[in-house]
């Protein structure tokens, strides 16, 4: 067996279940972000059925491509359970019960008072030449199996056995093969600008990155309302590398100036709840259009009771009136969705639950309700304080009601963010 | 060239940007549903990189096993799009330039005002023996491609351009190639039981279903706090197939009784809100542990404003006492998480909103406030309305701050379905 380097990767994910409409492979994006930085490219991924003959093939073919197979799934008791004896066929050799990890599993169920069932025996029966990699959270191990100067890892299909076992058993024995070094990433997150837009303002600061001594590969990301620029640099020397990645982050920083919210992986409403802590500040919202999703979305955050009042929906013009006092005439002279509504929206629920900040929204999230001057997808935000700060806008969101309502709290959120930074 | 009956395929999602941690193929569940509704199995998927060798070996593997083979993504303008070039190298063709789809392309460029890029051209370029399949929402044609007895079926990667030409082009030319006839599906939701619960109300209605002369196969689905029962059977005459599972429905709904929500794909809140409307009912929320979220689920729904008022997220003691009149001894005496702070919040923003059922939670979502006797995942309801009726209930959640707040949500929407219908 020669001890060669490991840089590619292929994974097959095992069960049926996962080539219904229903369910689909996600344990490959866990893996392929490890794998990532341990310097392991991930060359493909397939999903097999529980069959044999399929999953001896894939086997075979992601072993010729490959410098490690990963296998998840297919590891469990039953007759459907495939992956131990296609990994022995493939390779070539006998299974044999495991005397240790047949007592494991029947202690398992004992410590529940349980008798161990006989169909769980199969679970002991280890490839010859394969390492059992223990289970703690389940009865499947997992197997090492080398074969010649490549390896297959056999893991677990549940996500919570499968990813304490990759950490603790798989990631020492993947660094004590070399590969071909670490992978380090920052990742800046950006609100109120597209894609492209973004890459344009960013594109002067990291084209002399790719030539660098520590070149930096960028990737740039969008969903809903957000951009995620990624950098990464790969080498030998973590410390090296994080200072680098530091260095580039700040000059990233300075290029995109304050539409970059976070640098340390914190979301939006995360960066909100930080700086209304920091500054012993309370917010309180009025929804029309999101119907509660803001609020819905700042309270996400663990210990948000400590910096949101709370908040009303007020989808009826009534609602509107009674509970946050806006004047019905001003609804009649302006329509409920205009920049005078939503400040005293805002104006109103600051005041009655008593916040420092209040935040006002009302809209049209379709797919009913437009008007030729007002057309479905237009949102107004008010932000009102801290102090006697005054933020109003008016933005026209594409897309279908999901869409409009998550950009709608996304901006909102930001421009909360803007409002609380302006003032630092 | 044969026809024969096409019974298997296999899909490939062509794009190095789902090898990494960020990414992942969604449209082959679509592509599975539909074919599967055509009586065609998917016995395999693949992601496979932007690398002509790759993708080369992936088709010729998947040729090799499949009847239909199905790529997605790589059909692009640029030098990374080689699903085209790389179905002319496995099929042993040419490509030739096709006049009309170069036209195509250039008169879609031309309606924006714009020139053609050159780099469009390639899109142009079709393999010998392949019928082009039209794109009406985008540039990139797809591709019918026959190998002797079986089919490449060519895709874009979009989303909103492969859906409907899946189902314009693709789904006549498989039905014309008959298959092995049609599947029909029926889904029933519901609420407030868990997997193994509704397994063993159902087992003795589905038993005999397998022997019957329509067989049906069910499957169960657990997602947070809701389970699907899905229905299925295969045959020629999808008008007895109808029929079938139209009685099967019946049968299992008996056995079930109310806990079954759904039997036409409706979302819980849809269903809620349809119960709502016919009824002329408005509804109003007061929730604290779950911060909007439900009043958010509420409106998603298109056509909600008809039937809910609004709601007020009552986060603090002081808003619970100001803006829903909850007296503060009330919640002196039984905490802020009781069954008598539950009712008051329900009764409060009922009679504030001028609504007819009026909805209270709260709750300890965590990671912090739990107590002994109100550990972290407690939350109580109470549904007021319509007209004398009160529901209060205090259930313990498992799972984290997230699993909790959606488990209250979804648990909350049932409590409103089971008022509704009692008096319906």
């Amino acid at each position: 067996m020669v001890d060669r380097r490991l840089r590619s990767a292929e994974i097959l994910a095992v069960g049926s279940e996962l080539l219904t409409p229903f369910r689909t492979d996600t344990n490959s994006l866990f893996l392929t972000a490890r794998l990532n930085e341990l310097g392991i490219d991930v060359c493909g991924k397939a999903i097999v059925a529980d069959d044999p003959a399929a999953l001896q093939s894939a086997l075979r073919g992601a072993l010729d491509r490959a410098d490690v197979v990963l296998t998840t799934g297919g590891l469990g008791p039953t007759d459907d359970d495939l992956t131990r004896e296609a990994i022995a066929a493939v390779v070539g050799v006998a299974s044999v019960e495991d005397g240790t990890v047949l007592a494991a599993i029947a202690a398992r169920f004992a410590s529940r008072g349980m008798r161990m069932p006989a169909i769980n025996g199969r679970q002991a029966q280890i490839p010859s030449g394969a390492t059992v990699l223990p289970n703690p959270r389940g009865t499947a191990p997992g197997l090492w199996m080398p074969v010649s100067d490549r390896v297959i890892v056999a893991l677990p299909g549940p996500p919570r056995e499968l990813e304490p076992m990759f950490d603790a058993e798989v990631v020492p024995r993947l660094q004590a093969r070399g590969s071909r070094g670490v992978l380090r990433r920052r990742v800046l997150k950006i609100a109120g600008r597209g894609e492209s837009h973004v890459d344009e303002l960013a594109q002067p600061v990291y084209g002399p990155w790719r030539d660098a001594d520590v070149p930096i590969t960028t990737t740039i990301l969008a969903s809903s309302g957000q951009v995620e620029l990624h950098l990464a640099a790969q080498g030998q020397d973590s410390v090296t590398l994080d200072r680098v990645l530091a260095a580039a982050v700040e000059d990233m920083q300075m290029a995109l100036g304050p539409i970059v919210f976070s640098v340390d992986g914190l979301s939006l409403e995360e960066v909100v709840g930080q700086r209304l802590r920091e500054r012993g500040l309370m917010l309180a919202a009025a929804e029309s259009c999101t119907g509660g999703l803001l609020m819905g979305a700042l309270t996400d955050v663990a210990g948000s009771s400590d910096w949101t009042a709370g908040g009303v929906v007020a989808y009826s013009n009534a609602v509107k009136e009674q509970s946050l006092g806006v004047p019905g005439d001003l609804i009649a002279t302006n329509g409920a969705v205009s920049e005078p509504v939503a400040l005293a929206m805002a104006e109103g629920v600051r005041l009655r639950l008593g916040a420092d900040i209040g935040v006002g929204i009302t809209g049209i999230a379709g797919p009913g309700g437009g008007t030729k001057l007002k057309p479905v997808g237009t949102v107004v935000f008010a932000v009102v304080g801290p102090g006697e700060s005054r933020v109003v806008r008016t933005v026209r969101f594409p897309g279908d009601r999901a869409m409009v309502r998550r950009m709608a709290v996304h901006t909102a959120l930001d421009l909360v963010r803007r409002a609380l930074s302006d003032q630092t």
